[in-house]
């Protein structure tokens, strides 16, 4: 794909194309990051010029290659760029708003929010890492479906924050680890960061970092053309993944200010731009792009459009079309919602007692031979998350036939890989950790629930019922903290049944990542009726009403459902009624309608129980309204003593619960 | 310090009391670790015998080294060596109840629960993260007062699980540019992992990746004593931060199960540990240690005692004795607290309108002046969180006289840095970010709150008022999320006076760390009155109380009380009596006693005003009270459009407060 139409003189012209809207744009928004724009023009321009197949009429094309801009404060050089292709929704009009409310030009890219865009970034490492499980995605895909389907290039555009954010070493490795040998990355090597000289607080040698991560790297003048091209081939002839040191100039162009970190994150005030402009020999008025140079960069959108239509063609042609479609589309619903409900007609009957870390494996293994296309994995901890179900098969070095990733211990790196899997497409995919540990991975997860990625955490060992490795695996607070997320399904079931459901939901979420909370101890099962309705997706449910009215209505989630069960039937030997509600999930519950919520409450004193801080539990409590957890960190010992010594107990729900009903009379 | 005395034969048998010690413990609570504290025990053993000085009699002697055992689960190593040292604390009942409740014991070392622990470790990466803060403190430290006070070594053992997370590379490299050239740490690389073999995962080639990050780098065979002493000695000599690769195997010296991923993280049984023992030649019983080999620990630890009695008369001779002292004893709070008063009376008399971003960095002239030994930095937003003060000057690599950081672009790295810099004494720290890249840090953050370590995070960018960055920088749920964290103060001041309030009390905070939420935007002043009191150490108070009773109260933090004076004026226009309570941080008003908390409350109807979720605001409002702030992500655009778009706006306020009002009627 090296089409040498538009080298040479118009190249530079194409390139400071970009550099021109760059300027103009952030100079109305008075705001914006002229320096990466200006920097990575001339890398920009030939990567697209000679190597990227994108079709701007279809930008969901499957084997179109993947542009990811990690260096997200750049983002008019990805709409300029846009722009200059021709994406439809990307008009002068959008590039003269941009960052202003309402418009595609947000201040960092968007996923969603205009065509082309294959991933939000801006917190820095995101896009580098996300494009690690792009990268492998294509691989698993193309093991799939062959050379013929799915054969398209992960470039990424990367500065020196990405490189130093901790993120980048997870993502680095696994991406050498695997051979993920269609992914290149451009440095831009321009030696400065917002405090100033890179040299105020790095001297690491990143070319010797990423070839001890069994990277293949180059270095390169960042404002050569044809070496940028050189390497860019050379990268695509290695077997590994790829880095290209691009030495380039911050904000090249701007005649007194390039060079120096006052072009990073500052408009260059008119009369630089009017330099800028003079040395460049560009006239036209603002956000007016010359014919000639429009036309130049429309090749490159009509070269990707007709390797699209030579790829549709072989798509029709492939007795692979069906399964291929099958892969991209959305999870047969009917199918799994079947095998669930069969799945938890046996377990009712059957009662088994199990932790729900387990329960979460059995699930999986419905799941999993319902959807052949899901992607599973664990930071390390795939005995203790229970994440590999009984088919599934490592990925490793080289071969992408498997479907299991072993991420090292790398939370991080695999919930961002995990994201870039999802934008990939073709592919569910579900990661474990410790919940403990969702705060190493907390900035991806983030990303999951800001761009709508509807990947699964799942996340075991989730209170101090983990016993003995004691404070610093012992979540407290965060499941406080998950469930402030916006856009995040936090779950945490209560029994073998409740789990089949919650992952019946996020096997099948369509815009909402999930985080699956799940306990190391094992819980008896609490679901008694075979009514098949999948109680969970309520959120929250009376498990047991009390004949007569309630005296007291008792919530709890997860691993304290069975405590307040056990409360409830030495209240009713006192005499007192309590409901039972189980509290799988805050978000869900608080998607019902009024009424239902309502019904759920009671009017009835009430007592919330999780072995957890009590923020968020507002939702179902009234102020006065008691509630049993944590108040501090946990603790090293067994779970029960630890229970016992925290005082979340039946007992003290039972003592709780007489206190609120004879305050009430 | 290299003392011949225990070498050769009874090198072996101290390590093999560590490998004893160990197995015996861990299957008395039948939980554990014991793969690595029997792997690394000839390491450790070499290392204290031949190296290490501490002194058990003094366990808080400034000069000691430090010893930082990263791979934490290994925390019976370490338990095992303070007991042969003879720390006073760790006697073999200590042992005997590993994991127990109450225990010294715990399941992973916890800062503070016996003598000798340097830091809290387990979550993977912190310990060597840490580390890098020590060791830089002792440097800055050594460079204030001289090699005769200050001039020792941070030892650092640490697992394949901490050089794969991604904090390991931004502590290494930060180690590296810095030239920490007393910074010693030990691979145990054992080639396993829990998953299994680490070729599972990695292939990256961890010596090469040091030596691009700028350490001296050695491998040796990690049961090889002399081999092992010999790499410590050439480490020792090195100027750079050095890496000694130990090929160990991990649970040596179990005969069956050593080398395998098996003896990771469970006890090994009755059968393997007798076949251990009898391997061994240990016949003695169950937490029993020959006398001979205790008296060759102990000589360790009167070697440490020697060097700290030398050093006692080194510091009485000192002329720097008076200072050098101060530099380690608590804060002078009489002098800052009169510092600040005169501050705020100047500001209350000029009423300066600053973002609270700026009023921190007027606050940290103050502060800093008062405090000599306070070490600043931001992870490369020097500029934009404000955190260089007039008189700090950068360390650089080398010449650690200065006392600003350059962290770079590494959250997570600079927090465990500080966390270090505060456990090592001898300075107190704060550091700088975004507010929404608090997640980048968060797992560090944990670990200031569970130590109790005083360093305070200086986050700024709030909320959507920083406007075109966009949701990516924009926290919604990030202030919700830190308030969720045990023993963690969380301050989000109001104007420029509260700043100086809250840099108060962050700055002669004793175990409790503080995130201080700052705006990017202009905020007026609010504080009038100058009666001197830190109104702000209360948490929330009432800055206007209306004549006559209230008819509702207004409350809100930071950047959003503004907006409810503004409402309260125009609902007085209206004839509603409006008081207004500014909230600087909720961990402190719930502190304060009832009688203050229901007084501040009121009885009135509530409007809750924050840019950020409600989660956390029950602390203040009824159920049926009214939050004006978001529900969701923010956008891009200035910041005063989005607070329109968003609707927290002065004219919701009044409008929320006008139908409570009439709802109460």
């Amino acid at each position: 794909m090296n089409d040498q139409t538009n080298i040479l003189a118009t190249e530079t012209a194409m390139a400071n194309a970009i550099r021109v809207l760059a300027m103009d744009a952030i100079e109305a928004a008075n705001s914006g990051h002229p320096g990466a724009p200006m920097g990575l023009a001339d890398v920009a321009t030939v990567l697209f010029n000679r190597f990227v197949s994108v079709d701007p009429t279809a930008p969901d094309w499957p084997d179109r290659d993947r542009f990811v801009l990690s260096a997200g404060h750049g983002s008019m050089l990805l709409y300029a760029i846009h722009h200059l292709l021709g994406y439809d929704d990307m008009p002068a009009k959008e590039l003269a708003r941009f960052r202003q409310l309402g418009a595609r030009t947000a201040g960092h890219p968007e996923y969603g929010h205009a065509k082309g865009i294959e991933v939000t970034t801006g917190p820095l490492g995101q896009g580098i890492a996300t494009s690690v499980g792009m990268a492998l995605a294509e691989r698993l895909h193309n093991s799939r479906f062959g050379d013929d389907l799915v054969d398209h290039w992960t470039y990424v555009l990367a500065g020196d924050g990405c490189l130093m954010e901790g993120i980048s070493h997870e993502a680095i490795d696994m991406a050498g680890h695997l051979g993920l040998s269609r992914l290149v990355v451009f440095w831009d090597d321009n030696q400065i960061t917002i405090d100033g000289a890179t040299a105020l607080s790095t001297s690491t040698d990143q070319a010797a970092r990423f070839t001890a991560a069994g990277w293949h790297v180059q270095r390169v003048d960042g404002h050569d053309n044809d070496a940028i091209a050189a390497a860019t081939e050379a990268a695509r002839a290695d077997k590994r993944p790829s880095l290209i040191a691009c030495r380039t100039v911050i904000g090249k162009g701007a005649p007194n200010k390039a060079g120096s970190h006052k072009v990073h994150g500052a408009p260059l005030g008119a009369d630089e731009i009017a330099a800028a402009k003079a040395a460049m020999g560009w006239t036209a008025p603002a956000f007016e792009v010359p014919a000639n140079i429009r036309a130049a960069w429309q090749t490159v959108s009509q070269r990707g459009a007709a390797n699209r239509a030579a790829w549709a063609d072989r798509l029709t042609a492939s007795d692979q079309a069906g399964a291929f479609r099958a892969s991209l589309s959305a999870p047969d619903k009917g199918a799994l919602v079947q095998a669930i409900a069969a799945y938890k007609a046996d377990l009712i009957a059957k009662q088994p007692k199990v932790a729900t870390r387990k329960a979460s494996e059995m699930a999986l293994e419905v799941v999993n031979a319902a959807l052949p296309n899901m992607i599973g994995g664990s930071a390390d901890l795939t005995g203790s998350n229970n994440t590999m179900t009984s088919d599934m098969v490592p990925v490793t070095p080289g071969d992408f036939r498997g479907d299991y990733i072993h991420y090292g211990i790398r939370e991080h790196g695999m919930a961002a890989a995990m994201n870039g899997i999802a934008l990939h497409g073709g592919f569910r995919t579900y990661g474990g950790t410790f919940l403990a540990f969702a705060d190493y991975c907390r900035p991806s997860i983030r990303l999951s629930a800001l761009m709508g990625v509807p990947v699964t955490y799942v996340l075991t060992h989730d209170s101090i019922g983990l016993g003995e490795d004691g404070p610093t695996h012992q979540p407290v607070e965060t499941i406080a903290s998950l469930r402030a997320m916006p856009n995040l399904t936090v779950m945490r079931p209560a029994d073998v049944v409740e789990t089949a459901e919650c992952w019946e939901i996020a096997a099948t979420s369509d815009r909402t990542p999930v985080a699956m909370c799940l306990s190391r101890q094992g819980l008896p099962c609490i679901r008694k009726d075979a009514s098949g309705e999948n109680q969970s997706a309520r959120g929250a449910y009376v498990l047991s009403e009390p004949e007569g009215g309630r005296d007291v209505t008792l919530f709890a989630s997860g691993s304290e459902v069975e405590l307040i069960l056990n409360a409830a039937a030495t209240l009713a030997d006192q005499g007192i009624r309590a409901a039972v509600v189980s509290v799988p999930s805050f978000e869900l519950f608080a998607a019902q309608d009024a009424q239902y919520r309502d019904h759920v409450r009671g009017t009835a004193p009430r007592i919330g129980v999780e072995a957890a801080i009590r923020q968020g539990w507002d939702l179902f409590l009234d102020r006065d309204d008691a509630f049993i957890g944590m108040t501090g960190f946990g603790a090293s010992a067994p779970a029960d003593q630890l229970y016992q010594h925290f005082g979340i107990t039946a007992e003290a729900v039972v003592a709780a619960a007489t206190t609120a009903v004879q305050k009430g009379m």
